[in-house]
């Protein structure tokens, strides 16, 4: 359990009003990342207008997608009306450490800045500040439960695209802290896409047969679909009692090349008897107009089952 | 009137599903600003759900301000929710022609690129290009009117900031196009503000005194409180007998500074009879965050008004 003399000291670089709460974003000195890194923070109206912290509110973690960083949820997909609605606060993190310098960490758009897959790299040069699931458990979430009147013990996890690679993969591995979990467009089989191999071959080693080489294990803590699969050969329960809630478009480019793999993910539920809604929109792409469409329907998944409403 | 042989060809850039209607970006060649130019739509999903065109809908132009392009209200506001529940199409342009290679174009973010203040210049060497006023009316209206099922007898305008500035005063002198009209912290006098005295120096030719040198006819007619000031001493009826609504935050740092001033307007509108809906918001800012809280209630008083809800 990390103490608050432990944490690093935040920054509040930024707050604005917005739907009756605030959007606010902080930066601090990872130890993890040993970099500067920052996460946004939507805080919901009821908690603001109180002067005394009346109560503490669930929290919803969303992690973004490739090139993305802690700001593109809160311009883009419009959810702090609804968490504003619900009682929700909302948190989100960059995508990847900036400024490590590390040789070619800038020439790929799906590897790198911008692409830090929210797992804890094993492999130099990216090992010494690709630490992104150990900054974000070890590091976010215990300094904005210590900043503001948020539940740690009401948290929910939700991405999109390589977000929903880390949702989906955090929630499976750490249902003791994300209680909810969905996501959209989410990578779900990492092994077994272009994406995803690049990533955990550079961060995690690479795997002589997926799977089934030395790295076979540490492949398959990150990656969805092998989580499911153990989990289903361990004959254990449903993590999400509540269910998984998980939307993608049907137009989405990335789709037909094999980057997301929903229909993997349906067999892995159905084996490890984990309730999943997969709900397939015609017409819909990848991008935020994506999001911002279906992002009420998340809050509320989440509001749910946090809320207990 | 324009007719459709006049009008350049419209290329269809891109188009995302969005709340059930669609977010589209298109580009033209101007022949008002001699440059290629772009302006997004969102058509609500009434529309897009019958293959042969039921009826047209009532359009909301949105301009923006200073830096923003055709992509930020759509990418930012939220709006296209509220749209797509009234049935109303929304149509952003850019803020200013780009490529144009005019000297000095983008040495600073309040004049030139991203500036164009929605006005036609008249002075070299921004004469040749800087021709927006145009641009919307004779070119990007009625080819969103010719390409998509917009009725172009029911038009309204807001913006936001300079676009704030563009809405008020394009609406006051063209009240036969735009039927409803609202601005988000909008510039009011631009005659009277830092802003909108460097912008209309450069684009109008140099007052001697503000509105009382040789250019002053040129510059009221792009200053809404001007404008309402001479409609006044006309004793001329209010133009919009549905009010005007104009939203602004107390927190916004431009207002102490003296660019927006929302009380000249105030006064403006009392001496010209002109019903104005003007609330102030404690604690709001200048940015998106403000506009996507209150853009809901711009879309309504809008659609209250274009479809006589």
């Amino acid at each position: 359990m990390t103490t608050p003399s432990d944490l690093p000291i935040a920054q509040l670089t930024s707050a604005h009003p917005c739907f009756g709460g605030v959007q606010s974003f902080y930066s601090f000195e990872s130890k993890e990342t040993g970099l500067p890194m920052r996460f946004s923070v939507f805080m919901p109206p009821a908690v603001q207008s109180d002067s005394v912290m009346a109560g503490k509110v669930p929290l919803l973690v969303y992690l973004a997608g490739l090139t993305s960083t802690e700001e593109t949820f809160a311009i883009k997909a419009g959810a702090q009306k609804y968490a504003a609605q619900q009682g929700l606060a909302l948190l989100s993190i960059d995508t990847s450490p900036r400024g490590a310098n590390v040789p070619g960490e800038a020439d790929s758009w799906d590897f790198g800045v911008g692409a830090g897959f929210y797992l804890d790299a094993t492999q130099a040069p990216w090992s010494a500040h690709w630490r992104m699931q150990s900054c974000l458990l070890n590091e976010v979430l215990p300094l904005a439960a210590h900043l503001l009147p948020i539940d740690a013990q009401r948290i929910g996890i939700c991405g999109h695209s390589m977000g929903g690679h880390g949702a989906l993969t955090l929630g499976l591995k750490f249902p003791e802290i994300f209680k909810s979990l969905s996501a959209l467009a989410p990578i779900c089989a990492p092994s077994q896409c272009a994406w995803g191999r690049k990533a955990l071959t550079g961060y995690l080693g690479a795997a002589a047969e997926h799977l089934a080489g030395a790295d076979a294990a540490s492949w398959a803590a990150h990656d969805a679909v092998q989580l499911l699969l153990q989990q289903a050969s361990l004959g254990k329960a449903a993590l999400f009692a509540g269910g998984i809630l998980v939307d993608q478009g049907m137009a989405d480019k990335f789709l037909p090349e094999g980057q997301l793999h929903p229909e993997l993910l349906e067999a892995a539920c159905q084996q490890a008897h984990q309730p999943l809604n997969l709900r397939r929109h015609a017409d819909y792409d990848h991008g935020y107009y994506f999001v911002a469409t279906f992002i009420a329907d998340h809050i509320a998944h989440h509001a749910k089952i946090l809320l207990q409403k």
